[in-house]
This record gives C-alpha cells, sequence and structure tokens, in this order.
C-alpha cells in the first residue's frame, strides 16, 4: 500500500487576507454581544451592565511548548484554554477569542489549520466566539498571543486580593498530573533521540498525558458557585503551581496562611509516575503548573456549602501576614512555601 | 572624563512578579471604566451603553522591526500608537492597553525599561491605562503582543464594509512618509556595516524619521468627526499602505473605486527623497505603510463639511464593483490597483 502523500501548502501561496479567511472562514458567531468578529480594525463587542474582562497571553517555542512532543491541535487547545481559565479564575464566562500567530516559513497551511482547529474547538467546548486572527510571520518559530474577553455581574468578580482572615483555603480537582504528564514526554522524547528505533512508552498514562495535552478550564465549578450560592472571597487559577498561586493571594491580600501537606488532592497515576521519577509528589504539586485547577478562599460560615461540592478540598486557611505561608507536614513539621523565581525566564532545556 | 558606565540589571535578578511591579508600579489609572488594571489573572473593564472595541497585534524583531536602529522607547511608543490607531479606525477611543513580551536573556531590566517608557509615554498622551503586562523569555528575539481595549458610542461606529457606491474618498494627512524613513534608516545601517567609521547621515530628515518613529494615530480627526457632526460610511487606519487598504474598503463593501493619483497627499521632503531613492512616490504611497493616517469614505452630501476639515484630502470616489480598483493618472490612463501578496511573509532582509 502507498503511503498517502500529506498536502502542504505553502504560507506565501494564500494571500495574508486569503489565510486569514480560510482558518476562520466558517466559524459562527455564539454570543448576542459579538457585534463584529473577525475582519475589522478591531472586534466590536458589547456588554449590558457587566463587567468586562481581558485576558492575554504569549506562548514561545521552545519555552512554553515544544512541538516535538506536542501536538499542533493540542497545542491550539490548551493556549485557549489557558486564556479561558484567566476569566474563569475572575468568577466569569469568557465570549470573545483573539488569536495573533507568527510563524516561520517552515510551517505550511495544513500546520496552521491544525493549530486553527484546536482552537476552534476549545472556542466550540466552551461556546467561545473567535472574534479576531492574525498571522504574521518570525524570524525563527512559533509565537501564539491570545487575547481573551468575558464577562461576570459586578457583584460576582472575584479578585485574587480579597482573602480574609480565617477564611478556608480550597483547590479544585487535583495537581501535579499535567507535569507528571510532562515529564512522561519529555523522556519518551530523550529516548527517542538516543535510539530513533524506540517507539515511546505512553500506554496506561493516559490520564496524566491527557492533563498536560488537554487541559480543562473549570468553568463546571463557576457555574456549580452561582447555583450554590457560593461567592469565593479570593481566586486565583492554577497555572504556575499551587506555591506560586498560594503566595500571590497571601501577598495580595496581606496574609499568611497554613496548607495541610495530605490534604492536597493528587491522583493515584500522579503518585505513582512522580516515584518513578524519584520525586516527591509534593513538590510537583506546589511547583507543577498548568493544572489549571482552581484555587480559592472561602469565608468560614460557607464551610457546609463547599463540603458538599464535588472534587473541591478544604486545604487550610488563612493566617496573619506574620505566620508567613506554610505547609504542616503529616509529622507536624512546618515548611515555608518560597516563590520559585522566574521560572519563565529559564528555558526548559539548556 | 570618563565615560558614565550604564547600569545593566540582569532579568533573572528581579523574579517575575518584581519586574511587573517595577516596570508597571507607578501607573496611575485615568479612565474610570478600568475597574482593575495589572495585578489579577484579568484587567476588569466596565462600559455602559457603549460598544466595546478590543484590538491586537504582534510585533516580532527582525520582521516588523530592527533594533539596530530602532530605539527601545520609539519602539514601544509605536507599538502602543499602531494598537491605538485601530481603535481610532472605528471611530472609537483606546481606554486600556495589555502589554506581553518575550525576551530573550540578552535584553536586560534597564532595555524593558527604555521599552516600556515609551508604553507608557503613548498612554500618557492618549489618555489610555496600562491594564496589564506579562513578560516571559523567548529562545531568541523580542515579541511585542500588545491589546488594546476601547469604546464607541453604539450610532457612532464606523466599519470597513460599508462605504456605498459615489461615495467620497477621503485621507488624512500625507502619505509614505514613514516607508521613506525607513529606508533612510536602512541605508545608513547599510553604509555603517561597511565602514563603522562613517556617522549616519540623518540631517534634515526629521520628517520622515519622525513619521517612521514616532507616528501618531489621528485621535484628533476623531474629535473632528464628532465637532463637525460627521460621521464616515467606512474608515480603515493606513497600516500597510493606500494600496492595501483601499482594496480592503472595496472587497469588503462590494464596490470599485477611482483614485485620482495627483489628490494622493504627500510632503516635498517624501517626495524628495523618493527621487534621491529614484522610486516612484506614488509606489511609495501605495504600498509603503505605518502612516497610521485614516483612509474614509463619505456621503456627497457630507462633501462640503469634510472640505472644510483642515489636512484632509478628498482622493476620489466608490463606483461599481465591476469598474474595479484604479488609479487615475494625469495622463489619464488607468492603473490597476493590486494586492501586495503577503508582505507581512517576507522579511525586511534576505
Amino acid at each position: 500500500m502507498q503511503a498517502e502523500k500529506k498536502q502542504r501548502t505553502k504560507l506565501t501561496e494564500l494571500g495574508e487576507f486569503g489565510l486569514i479567511d480560510h482558518l476562520t472562514g466558517d466559524f459562527e458567531i455564539k454570543n448576542k454581544s459579538t457585534i463584529k468578529g473577525v475582519g475589522d480594525d478591531t472586534a466590536v463587542i458589547s456588554y449590558g451592565d457587566k463587567l468586562t474582562l481581558v485576558s492575554k497571553d504569549l506562548l514561545v517555542e521552545g519555552v512554553h511548548f515544544d512541538l516535538t512532543y506536542t501536538p499542533l491541535k493540542h497545542l491550539g487547545y490548551k493556549a485557549a484554554v489557558s486564556n479561558i481559565s484567566d476569566i474563569v479564575a475572575m468568577n466569569g464566562t469568557a465570549k470573545q477569542l483573539i488569536v495573533g500567530i507568527a510563524v516561520s516559513n517552515r510551517f505550511s497551511v495544513e500546520a496552521l489549520e491544525e493549530l486553527y482547529s484546536g482552537i476552534i474547538q476549545a472556542c466550540n467546548v466552551y461556546h467561545v466566539d473567535l472574534a479576531g486572527g492574525d498571522t504574521t510571520s518570525s524570524v525563527s518559530g512559533l509565537f501564539i498571543s491570545i487575547t481573551v474577553v468575558g464577562e461576570v455581574d459586578k457583584d460576582k468578580v472575584v479578585y485574587r486580593n480579597t482573602a480574609k482572615l480565617n477564611d478556608l483555603l480550597c483547590v479544585t480537582g487535583d495537581l501535579g498530573a499535567a507535569y507528571m504528564g510532562l515529564l512522561l514526554l519529555e523522556r519518551e522524547k530523550h529516548v527517542f533521540k538516543a535510539d530513533p528505533s524506540l517507539q515511546p512508552d505512553l500506554e496506561g498514562h493516559d490520564y496524566i498525558l491527557g492533563r498536560q495535552l488537554k487541559p480543562d478550564p473549570r468553568t463546571d465549578v463557576i457555574k456549580m458557585f452561582n447555583e450554590m450560592k457560593i461567592k469565593p472571597t479570593a481566586m486565583i487559577d492554577i497555572s504556575d503551581g499551587l506555591g506560586s498561586e498560594v503566595l500571590h493571594i497571601c501577598h495580595d491580600s496581606a496574609l499568611g496562611c497554613r496548607i495541610y501537606q495530605e490534604k492536597i488532592p493528587l491522583d493515584p497515576t500522579t503518585v505513582n509516575m512522580a516515584a518513578e521519577f524519584n520525586m516527591s509528589v509534593y513538590t510537583v504539586a506546589l511547583n507543577g503548573g498548568e493544572d489549571y485547577e482552581l484555587l480559592f478562599t472561602i469565608g468560614q460560615e460557607d464551610h457546609e456549602k463547599v463540603s458538599q461540592m464535588p472534587g473541591v478540598s478544604i486545604i487550610g486557611h488563612m493566617t496573619d501576614k506574620c505566620e508567613g505561608v506554610q505547609m504542616v507536614t503529616p509529622d507536624d513539621e512546618m515548611v515555608e512555601i518560597k516563590a520559585q523565581g522566574w521560572d519563565a525566564l529559564r528555558k526548559r532545556e539548556p
């Protein structure tokens, strides 16, 4: 049987406008707040008496992702949902997405289509309109810049600097799996580099790979808050790791906190994989990042309500600032949670 | 006299959060629609019954700018104003700016400060709030991603696809100067490369250099429209050159147009410099780009009003689609205006 030759259209074969039409042409508008999407100087968005939320991200090849093991479609999906997650972290709903991509000529039209198909899939899943797209060239590598616009009722917006003393500290889902998925992918890449005849051994690791390659922002939790009439006192999404996000809430709210190590939610497959890598699974949960779970604080009076929320763990409480940001181990030792420095400025590989 | 040693702080010396605070810390909020600027998951913006406009741009070193002759402060200023200009092109007012920067380690904190000082200067001049900043690393080079949010009254928004048959085609200011400024800078760079003892010869070229390095979006024209109760039927800002923008309006409005070559506004210094480069100044005006002037159409009934607007030239009129997009030369010859292909995918230097 002859292998089917994959189509490869050079980017320069389509004009700039042809390409944008081609990539975004059959995308339907879903939100009535989207007055004008792709195709003018700006997107036009109309909100009534809600607050408008705007967030953006810049993703860089070789820093935030590695195309050797990240399929372009997953990359597009993830770029979109990591931004949607920022809107979720304000207790809001994402409505529009604007995409900017810089690519070198080594990418084909089909490669960009793959990337866009992931973005569009995320938009479909999360009911978000693609309200603008811009593609330009880069000297080398792929850069993705995404802006997301959302809305939230004025009385429902949740900031990160409004936690109160004695509030309960809660986290959704489980932590560290996305990072273990990344380490697994990197290990298999190195094995493959050393001996290309070896096939990557990814079997049985669906959960951690899924968490790394196709994370899901917790829009369901926002819906639950609404239904159960719970309003967190502070909230942030876990993109850089629990440790970093806890420090944000504490620093910005001028408080300390105490986290109980054994309360940190972990999936068994994350625990197993951390053991395989000879790593402390708690280090992974604290510093791993990319979980896109929510870390939030809630008044003591909401303790019962929050206990009833499926998949939410109460992991500690807020303390006075002078008590610091501490984790209590099962042996009752106190470990200070520290900033990890500027990880974003260190490349994944030297 | 001893040369003062310029301070150079490595990016890694400040933490990520330290850096953002450092760069954006003393920036004051100017617009009451800015509820929350830098410092949470998203910017929070509130609009009443106006339309919200959102635009973004991704600027890539080696493609959109060359740091050999673009001072970082000017680059920041230009990155900001090119986005503000997109809001102006909708007949709107820019209100918030969100900045994303990816840099390699060859940049120092002082370099980023320079870049930000230009962005902040543009924000001050155009009364725009810096509502978010994110800095990350790149493997090589500098990438700037800017999102701007603005507002416009519902009955005042102007799209590019709403020009009508027989409407007058108008342009503000003069065209081609920014491109001649670029060519001059590139020429002097090459002279300097060939013989570093030669000083760049930029004297007497303030106007075209200013147009290239410190362009100004036409917020004054929007104000005039408002005062004179003029509403263009269609509008676009001239970022890619008159030819490309005229094609956008014609294509999107399903019309043709006729432009009179001798009506295209040119500054004498642009004409002189084009002659020095042995180029047709009309080619420069049509394809040069980066003028950030406005191209708009207006109903015949507004002819008198628009004639009274200082610095506005009526350069032609809209025709039926089947008549094509034409330029009439002084000899009454018709020249079809064609798409320039995807310039953004060609690097400035091979």
